[in-house]
């Protein structure tokens, strides 16, 4: 080490649906991008001696040495936790946390009383953005790809409405779940089901579209839908994309606010732990077919 | 005329795009909706006394009694017009030219220095988008479908650029006019071409639906394209549809700014008035074919 090294170890590793968008297009060999929690194992930086437990940017590496820490995005984690799992530093409140939570309030603004539906329920994101949903007074939809996921949406997360989309189909639920039609659709899926849902929107409800994970494994995607512009016009609708990085300067109101309800009770958290970095391509590959129920990481 | 009555004669009678929207799956014979600038020529009504010029909403009619003011959205109009024709009262420094403001300043939030590109840029509401583009210091890119109407736009109205869409390929104008992206695309058209813009947009652009006229004549509309979810994810873009009516409460913003615009010489105005009042149905279909330049009235 150098002066200002850190040597760090990683504790959990995060697998996200949005590395397969940057990786696409790449031709291996190349260095896999992504977050992890570490712990600083050796250090030639008094601001960071041994044993600090960091957040960092340094994709998927059970080792290394940093020296540049701003372009790593080094923090350091919070120290109280509360007995939460520093895992959750990567999902609930992390990145996934603050996307469901700018996502649902800023993007979609979500009020009281309106009907929010979101896709890939079970997810990291997903799972919170129903369970803001539900703290902020609204009647929540969910989808979901197997029935332990929809068991758990339904009972311990109180979504009002779940269905598993691999035995449904998108109109009959929509008929059961909205027949007024939804306010809020918080889509992390895209896909022809989307496009259903966006047909039956309430006048000038919003949609965020916050993943297409239905299109990440298409190669050279032509996904035909019909237009939705005579859709959007007539119902003065607002789609939104957006990469929650846009919320960096209110970052932490986000993360502190996702802390406050896991303490008091109000957001169930819940991670799928695979177990053993050289586990962390079959988790990546897994959680591209919903192998994970909440957020995916991989402990070290 | 009982009590309260007033008879109006019409003068001008609007005929908009939006009609084709409401009427296309309506059976005859039905009564045409619209606006009208119109004289009261009989009163039973002291605040409506012979004379009043009126601006309201009762469809295609040459004279006709009016008991209820407020179902038939009547206006008294401003008697100072500084000599521009009441029948702008239609168009530029109406219901067209309150699309075009908060169009583009609210739903695309256009800002000085970006790129604006608006289709059905020679009719009333694209011929002031353009211009008030200009007032705001955006660079502007027209389309629209004569070489009348394009000299119109290049020459009178300062557009940056203006391309004929029937005899240009979208792409190409893109790669000339626009090889950075554009940052907010003000939509009257919808379709193939719509689609092409949105694929080239800036990060974070912005889409105003505003019409889709391409669309109204299409029975049965399957206008398929590829989906726009995955772009919009990409490029955190946002498409709004939006009608004019939701700025009710800033009605007379706009059409005070407009008004000094026009005094001001900053914004040309120029509609095109068809002669009688059996020509409204022809003046109409015109309409739908780009028969127009500016607003299209018909002369009572």
């Amino acid at each position: 080490l150098k002066k200002g090294d850190i040597l760090y170890q990683s504790e959990f590793i995060s697998v996200d649906p949005y590395m397969r968008i940057y990786t696409k297009d790449m031709t291996p060999p190349y260095k896999m991008i992504g977050q992890q929690v570490a712990k600083v194992v050796e250090s030639k930086d008094p601001d960071f001696p041994v044993g600090t437990r960091i957040l960092a940017h340094v994709g998927w590496a059970e080792k290394g040495i940093i020296n540049d820490k701003k372009k790593a995005r080094v923090q350091k984690a919070p120290t109280d936790l509360g007995g939460m799992s520093p895992s959750h530093l990567l999902g609930a409140c992390g990145m996934p946390g603050n996307t469901a939570y700018f996502g649902l309030l800023d993007i979609c603004s979500a009020k009281k009383g309106e009907v929010v539906l979101v896709n890939g329920a079970a997810g990291a994101v997903g799972s919170i953005v129903g369970q803001i949903a539900k703290i902020k007074g609204c009647k929540v939809i969910g989808y979901a790809g197997t029935e332990d996921k929809v068991k758990w949406l339904k009972e311990e997360l109180k979504f009002d409405y779940v269905f598993n989309y691999k035995t449904t189909k998108i109109e009959d639920t929509l008929d059961e779940a909205a027949p007024g039609g939804v306010d809020c659709f918080f889509d992390n899926v895209g896909g022809h089901d989307a496009n259903v849902v966006i047909s039956r929107m309430k006048h000038r409800g919003r949609i965020a579209i916050c993943g297409a994970i239905s299109s990440y494994n298409v190669k050279d995607l032509v996904w035909s839908a019909p237009a939705l512009q005579p859709l959007l016009l007539g119902k003065e609708l607002r789609i939104e994309g957006f990469i929650v990085s846009r919320f960096q300067d209110r970052w932490m109101e986000g993360i502190n606010q996702l802390v406050e309800w896991v303490k008091e009770g109000k957001l169930v958290i819940r991670d799928t732990v695979v177990d053993g970095f050289e586990k962390v391509p079959e988790a990546f590959m897994s959680l591209l077919q919903g192998g994970n129920t909440g957020k995916m990481v991989v402990k070290v």
